[in-house]
């Protein structure tokens, strides 16, 4: 590896060149991206009705568990659930009746309005990696992740032009308290990126604090009015729904901001062995867990979220990119698209501990799955590892650039008579080539998607340079995105009132960090 | 890489112990994959009847070059197309009439019948890397490739569980004289392998050569009524036809063996740049091709091949993996179903150098595209590495893992009772685990797909037996199977009259290394 050479070359031209090169790079972003194929279905009807026929003898004979949350039971009760200690049997039919008043599509309004996202339909928003405790490969160090990591994130997010979300917890701040980083944080996402965001779900207080800085950066009222932050709220499968998330998920759908309501599967622990068995646990769950959003607020915006692994039954591992995930990815589009719901799922999962062939193998896997499967959402879109215990900044720039693959698949085949190309084909005919003909001339920069990573140097030179794979290149382009970043201009007013109100809060608690 | 230590634990052990171990090894072998999941289909009505309809002005008004081959003119004339001097102008029409007699499945015996293989409708056949000059990494440099390699890749893809087919030229032994290599290169596939193989097509009296060993080995009148070769005639895109390929073609079709009829296109070189361009050209090429196939014999079994890259328009290198490379070969599938022929296309491709995460992304968007556009021969579907220059033994073991991914995403999603796994939601119940319950014991052996040589160890595990990654995992691989590889038996009478042939035929010519 000539890593080392790479970053001396990287920082060197002199501080003026340097400043120049800076204020001269154009930061570019894609539109989130609006499908023009199809999706792929796997289940037949058969089956859809049998899962859903499932689903619904779930709810209703076997119950969920609202846990330690008195007011919820006492909404499910008020709805017609039969509620029996925290154990509440949901009629069939009602949870999907309650699931009809959640849009079907949602505007995430960001601070700049060219980067909203339309949530839903035939829209697929991309998101990076969420929750990991430790960072690896910034200094080809995996150790716990502090918040200039997490600073370091929010920029790579900001300058990827395939990301359409900042994301929440890119990774978790270790070295401020418990109680304090959601606030960090947030503000890390304000100031630091334009791109829409994620709020704090770790307990109903910050996730109401989460409001008051977007009441701050937004307005009051705009906020009333709008959705401006995605949270994750996950479940405690198997059709478990604790206080904490709960709690979080009651304070964004009384404020109407929109909430991932995903069950966290790996198959074999929290769900059946089974693809038809797993589909319809999630079904029974995300129905129940919209159904209950809908009692706090009907039209409140939801997502139908599906975290899926599998397990290695030899040694207890999740296993990641895997066949199963896919066929239970693919056939929960069709149940969330049934149901009228945003549907979020895949992301760049892998187990591997490198930014190596499995890493890639599992996450090509699940990134094209993932857009054929018709997700609306795609958390972790980039720059996962280790089975989620790991960000990755190799990965993220890595896989960052695979999602520009996706965009392009997505526009679909034209047909114009341009597109139909029957000039060039006239113009080269038999044993000719294309290189230069007209229709070439036109349209060569737009006809093909180029990876800003990858080696497509002839061998002779690849050797010259040091023979250097994926990992040693997308330690470039990490030094370059962060070398070029500029932080997008934020009002000076908000700039200090956010200030004013993390101090101020900070203040009002001790440090905890358990 | 703790690659030294690993290769000598794995040889250790001592003679006695090895033997036994070699003796009770099992080579388990998969049956070709039966598609129990939907095709995608990427192009709508519209964009096909656009696309057919263009193809078929294309051979009528620009017409296809026949090349040195006044036998194939005659034979156009015959059928009633406009031939002016060595291009042939078909009239709309009569190309997918006349592949209206090529089967649309049919069935390459293998010498072990257990191993013959269904080519067409819904079953997807796996054959490895074909052409390069080079390999790399058996002894981690990269040279020009000899027998020995080649015997290596036939022993490696006999042991390959995933691996229905011994394929081709693996790789290409340039030790030996080009004018003799087929001899060497056939035996090998023949004695070394029971699996199905392909034949030679660098010469008509090597084809000829080809079919004669195969009638050695299955007897001449089973050669007669059976297709035991599947040997690939590429079309010297754009919309040539050279007397080469075209002669083997005839020797094949005649014999009643199987040829694959596949344009080779670098998009934006030999095709247009778009792919609604590069998809009229291909069925173009395809429909002539397939068409003088049954002009040579009515009902010859043949195949719809595509294969397409685009190109890096900065460098003029060839990409693999690339979204447009998806599109069209999802869009190709359409195609070749509309014409009832069977499919080949996609592959391991990638560009790069090493078995890297490039490698590894650029290959597992190909081998999903490959699997989902219905493709039903995979040609290069393990071991292709730097844009088919070189035959990669650890990306060869990569790959063929992934496969067994492909066979567990086809099976689709069962849905009786015991997939329904009902038992199980109610035997555990909210906040239990599955780990235990009945439903999982009974099923937990096959519920989930597992990697043979990805990295599943607790990261403490991963770092005290060397940080290694899936390259070096792969090298392990490598070794066990040519460690374990046993070969197959064959008639000992059999095995005489091949060695007879060859050294006759050897002994007629002097070497050729051009």
């Amino acid at each position: 590896m000539a890593e080392a050479a790479t970053r001396r070359r990287g920082r060197g031209g002199g501080g003026a060149a340097r400043r120049a090169e800076r204020t001269s790079a154009r930061i570019e972003v894609a539109r989130f991206i609006e499908r023009n194929i199809p999706n792929y279905e796997i289940l037949d009807d058969e089956a859809i009705a049998v899962i859903e026929r499932n689903a619904e003898t779930v709810l209703e004979e076997i119950g969920v568990n609202f846990v330690e949350n008195p007011a919820a039971l006492e909404r499910w009760r008020e709805a017609g659930a039969d509620v029996q200690g925290e154990r509440v049997h949901i009629p069939r039919g009602l949870a999907r009746q309650l699931c009809a008043t959640a849009p079907s599509q949602f505007t995430q309004v960001a601070r700049n309005p060219e980067k909203s996202v339309e949530i839903g339909g035939r829209n697929l928003v991309l998101a990076p990696v969420y929750g990991p405790p430790f960072i690896n490969d910034l200094d080809n160090v995996r150790r716990y992740a502090t918040i200039e990591d997490f600073r370091n994130f929010v920029k790579l997010g900001y300058m990827s032009k395939w990301l359409h979300h900042s994301g929440g917890t890119v990774c978790e701040p270790t070295d401020v308290a418990v109680n304090k980083r959601h606030l960090d944080m947030l503000h890390a996402h304000m100031t630091l990126s334009d791109k829409p965001f994620m709020g704090s779900v770790t307990e109903p207080s910050r996730a109401r604090d989460s409001v008051e800085m977007c009441e701050i950066l937004f307005g009051p009222d705009f906020v009333q009015d709008n959705t401006v932050m995605t949270s994750l709220i996950n479940i405690n499968s198997p059709l478990t729904f604790d206080a904490t998330m709960m709690g979080a998920l009651e304070v964004y759908a009384a404020a109407n901001q929109a909430a991932i309501i995903s069950p966290f599967i790996v198959g074999g622990a929290m769900a059946p062995v089974s693809v038809a068995g797993t589909l319809t646990q999630v079904l029974a769950e995300v129905m129940a867990g919209v159904a209950y959003s809908q009692l706090v607020r009907p039209g409140a915006p939801v997502i139908f979220g599906a975290f899926v692994t599998s397990i290695d039954m030899n040694s207890g591992a999740p296993t990641f990119g895997t066949p199963e995930a896919a066929q239970i990815t693919y056939g929960a589009g069709q149940l969330a698209r049934r149901l009228g719901l945003p549907f979020r799922s895949a992301g760049s999962f892998t187990g591997s501990k490198l930014a190596d062939a499995q890493a890639a193998y599992e996450t090509a896997n699940s990134l094209n799955m993932g857009l054929l499967a018709g997700v609306n959402f795609m958390l972790h879109a980039c720059g996962w590892m280790e089975g989620g215990l790991v960000a990755s900044f190799r990965k993220f720039v890595m896989d960052a650039d695979q999602l520009g693959a996706l965009h392009k698949l997505a526009q679909g085949v034209p047909i114009d008579e341009e597109s139909q190309a029957m000039d060039a084909l006239r113009e080269v005919g038999p044993g000719g080539h294309y290189l230069g003909c007209g229709h070439t001339q036109r349209n060569f920069k737009t006809a093909f998607w180029r990876s800003e990573i990858f080696d497509y140097k002839p061998y002779e030179t690849w050797v010259e340079e040091g023979a250097r794979d994926t990992r040693s290149y997308a330690w470039d382009r990490v030094t370059k995105l962060l070398g070029d970043y500029q932080q997008p201009d934020l009002d000076p007013g908000i700039a200090e009132a956010l200030n004013d109100y993390i101090a101020r809060k900070k203040a009002q608690m001790p440090d905890s960090f358990t």
